[in-house]
């Protein structure tokens, strides 16, 4: 695997890049379970439903990947992504909100594989602190700020209700945590140096109704 | 509010400015709510992180809004907004899958606002059969096929296991449902006509680390 002289600046690449980076990776996933050693771009592409010129221009930017005519070996280059995404190393989370939501992301067993341990959540109601859920507990609220600290978590993922997500995301930031996955439907006010990712399900349900209608006109 | 000659043809917008659409209603509904009359392009981009010039040629693809100097009314561009996402009509949705994941969108207040009255869940455990959450009741798998013909449901929210989400998927479009919005970890192999958003929630912790290397780098 050759790669260019010049390292690529990552935070000068295309957010588009950067998630259909995600997609592939799955595709090479399925390939690694099926026992396929390599993938071409079109492969690729038509699994993410773009062109095969889109793919290698997207792979571009971190440096040289594959062989004309062979492809890229499929091993080889989902360790590539892996680091690229930097999911190759573990990162400790916590959920923040142990509501429905919050009980889904516990009880989800494949984030292991994927580099994240959810090592503890947390609760302001007193019915919900005690409670296990994928192997992990939910702690009282009030010892956020020092679990954070003391267990150096990175990444919080936040599934609290509207009204107190604002004031959740304070906290977490005074503690330290470098990057938020944002659930509950409002816009964190967040300063520099803490990284926000929200799924916001209302706007996912948006996004399909104008398909839906796009396909009908 | 002048719009041009040409009729925009919806199934021919770049998916990144239909995605933003839903950003700019968010931070109009704001508006509208802090009871201002008027935005103009640049608080709408400082919103979303982006210039005003892409909110206006985001804009533009759909016709000609706002005055110069003194911009957007705040309540006739989400008319506006709500009709191109064509969220000013109601759909009907189902929930399948009444997991933690399921019970989270069922129970969720917000949609009957936006647009989406989901009007029954499903599932294919006995013992989830008859529960209720946010007012609707989880009937069995096996009336799944009948109901979406009977209730002329467009839109299934499809959060059962990965092993199991293609199967449904079969047995939604085989009903005549419109779109699926697929929680499950897999891509559905679905035929022309129906359309499918993913969330993916190891997708969105993925982009998240990689923004947050990106930002230490």
């Amino acid at each position: 695997m050759i790669h260019c002289d010049c390292v690529p600046d990552p935070t000068n690449i295309p957010r588009p890049t950067i998630k259909r980076l995600s997609l592939y990776l799955r595709e090479l996933e399925r390939h690694e379970s099926d026992g396929k050693p390599t993938v071409n771009s079109r492969q690729l592409g038509a699994s993410v439903g773009i062109t095969d010129a889109q793919v290698r221009k997207d792979l571009s930017c971190f440096g040289q990947f594959g062989q004309p005519g062979i492809g890229y070996r499929v091993a080889g280059l989902a360790v590539e992504i892996r680091h690229i995404l930097k999911v190759d190393r573990e990162w400790n989370a916590i959920v923040v909100g142990a509501g429905n939501i919050g009980r889904a992301i516990m009880s989800y067993p494949r984030f292991g594989d994927k580099g994240f341990r959810i090592i503890a959540a947390f609760d302001a109601a007193p019915d919900r602190v005690g409670m296990e859920a994928g192997g992990c507990r939910v702690l009282s609220m009030e010892m956020l700020h020092e679990y954070i600290r003391e267990h150096q978590v990175q990444i919080a993922i936040l599934s609290v209700p509207e009204h107190a997500a604002q004031d959740v995301a304070n906290t977490l930031v005074e503690a330290g945590i470098r990057g938020i996955l944002n659930f509950a439907p409002v816009r964190l006010n967040i300063g520099a140096g803490v990284e926000v990712t929200s799924v916001d399900v209302s706007r996912s349900l948006e996004q399909l109704t104008y398909q839906i209608a796009a396909a009908e006109a």
